[in-house]
């Protein structure tokens, strides 16, 4: 087990209607708001008026239509520049996890006298961020509980997690109602996005009987959860549950104390969403059964054993290699019963940029030092797999 | 699912040798601190002297021979007044969860111009509290993570939960080669009270897939891990697997969302400790199994079953009320196999004052209300089952 430092210090504020609190919780940081959102969703379904109505008393100032695998520019230019102008105390993100992600970067750019691109890129350190409080509506990426964010640069096709201490929501509100009309496309993908998660932390080295039951557990409640959520889109119980298990994805407590993994699905994933724009939950789900079997060998294989046993219940007493199939297979149905395309193909990616792509990932993921090494060929190779 | 609020500010740093960052981490607090220990366990293994040395540049005061269920009088008056008296910045506790909880509850008398005991007893709100930094050195009550503590006044045979969100620590040191010297009662102690604080959130009428999957997690690798620190004291993964185990006992995060439970082992054993001073992990581990037969019914078997088949692998094939009965069994044979002392009559206590521990219990511990209702006569029963 190896040495670790662990703070979450963000208040998860969770259930029907606790909303209502939020002229309380802003009151605590101040009078001036930035409020992100994204496409107009929380319009739709009546959040934005809410919103509106009870910070009736604050001075509120707007960034609205963040996109998907949220843009350096214009939206976190925009945002840092509105923050600046007119001496925002606190940013208010409302939306899926991309809107936060954005708004993580807004926040340290917005204390940050140079270009916000540094902060992002790691060159300067940030020094101080505003402090962010969200609601967030879609339940995937566990922003709400970690302290990053990934932003694109569109020129460059980068693709950048960005994560500072500083970044961690001080107040996650997270009502499940607000994931009731979340589409069958999105439900599915933040299943897989949040799933993702956990087998980014699961496959490695060196793990705990504790951090391996959370994950497991993790696991089959998303595939349980998920399903429910599919066919009764309304079903509070299921979007609640679906909704602690994404929050908990990314924030580390899954894997306290274990050897590092890489987390290669995502640096992987960030290039095909760089170039082409793709779901990101999407695009892992398709990667991830490609890369476990290019991965699967006599180092690897007791760690699929016991995620096929104990995730999918497969026959303990089989030949390894034939349990480590299985659990791929396994995998690679659950996401297809949840609808997901599985093909790269049926996303709009085919083989032109491969070599281009697996170049980008091997120069700046890190991946060689992944849990299993993955150097450039072995990348493209996965990506060919995924075609 | 239950509405909830959380949040854990306290930062957790684990590991071997940790404790080489203390000065750093006690210089953001103060140059004056209460430090706070026991009966000497910690100068036996050399971290007092370790702690003095780190902290030469520091003004220390001490307060010493903090005893198992700590004592209002002396202990936390005694705290309360050095506070005073010296403007002191930060609490250091080095110990098990018994001088943290002490320290809890000097941390906020130290801050109040009244009795103390107003605030153990929720006479009165605390407004404020010193902070709290622990270095842990016994594996069980969870306290370097919570905001509670357990006080005991000798006069009145109260011994009262103290929490607080005030009270949380602000760090918590934890570095496993500390508990190599707990003792063989100690660590099985330490293991019944941490499987208790998970059995005590498990069985309520309403949970989710996570939490039950988190929680027999936590139960399986506590029965793994105590087993092999007995067998090898020094066996590092096995204590630091044991160490983190217990953290997460008493904080919530086994069960948000639930459905409360009521805590009633807890609630019962906390007469026996405060009438016989027994140690508090052995008389939940004897309670509990009692506890256990006394409410199985049509109402809770269904949760025994889920327990009794996830957390000790029993045949799901059979007439529910036989799983539950297996699963009782096994959890006693657990306990057994630990060598705890499984009768109260083994840590000296008799039939002579149950029916008056029994009455303290229902009058003070709200069991009417826990999920399975105990009356009076209900936890006079159990505990003279467990005679």
């Amino acid at each position: 087990m190896q040495n670790f430092n662990y703070q979450t210090p963000t208040r998860l504020i969770f259930g029907k209607d606790v909303v209502e609190s939020l002229p309380e919780v802003m009151s605590g940081f101040g009078k001036k708001i930035l409020l992100t959102y994204g496409g107009g969703s929380i319009k739709k379904i009546g959040l934005y008026d809410k919103v509106k109505g009870l910070l009736k008393d604050f001075e509120i100032y707007e960034l609205a239509d963040i996109q998907p695998n949220p843009k350096y520019d214009p939206s976190v230019l925009d945002g840092v520049r509105i923050c600046k102008e007119n001496n925002v105390d606190v940013i208010l993100s409302v939306g899926g996890g991309s809107v936060l992600d954005c708004s993580k970067a807004i926040a340290a750019g917005a204390k940050y006298d140079g270009d916000p691109w540094d902060l992002i890129s790691y060159k300067v350190k940030a020094q101080a961020a505003l402090p962010i409080v969200d609601i967030i509506t879609l339940a995937a990426t566990g922003s709400e509980y970690d302290p990053g964010g990934v932003i694109s640069r569109t020129e460059t096709n980068d693709k950048i997690g960005y994560m500072d201490s500083l970044l961690y929501p001080v107040v996650s509100f997270l009502d499940p109602t607000y994931t009731f009309t979340v589409s069958k496309k999105q439900t599915a993908a933040g299943c897989a996005d949040a799933m993702n998660h956990i087998m980014e932390q699961y496959f490695c080295e060196d793990s705990t009987l504790l951090n391996d039951g959370f994950m497991e557990a993790g696991l089959k409640s998303l595939m349980v959860n998920a399903k429910k959520c599919l066919e009764n889109p309304e079903d509070y119980t299921a979007r609640a549950e679906m909704m602690l298990d994404c929050t908990y994805g990314c924030n580390g407590i899954y894997s306290l104390g274990n050897s590092p993994s890489g987390w290669p699905c995502h640096g992987m994933e960030h290039a095909l969403s760089a170039y082409y724009d793709i779901t990101h939950g999407e695009g892992l789900a398709i990667i991830t059964p490609r890369w476990m079997k290019h991965i699967l060998s006599e180092k690897t294989v007791d760690r699929f054993v016991k995620y096929g046993v104990n995730v999918f219940g497969i026959d303990a007493n089989q030949d390894k290699f034939a349990i480590a199939e299985q659990a791929i297979d396994a995998t690679y149905k659950f996401f297809e019963s949840i609808n997901i395309p599985m093909h790269l193909k049926e996303v709009g990616i085919d083989e032109s940029r491969i070599d281009e792509m697996a170049k980008h990932v091997a120069d700046n993921e890190g991946l060689e030092n992944a849990w299993a090494t993955l150097m450039q060929k072995d990348i493209a190779d996965i990506f060919r797999a995924s075609l």
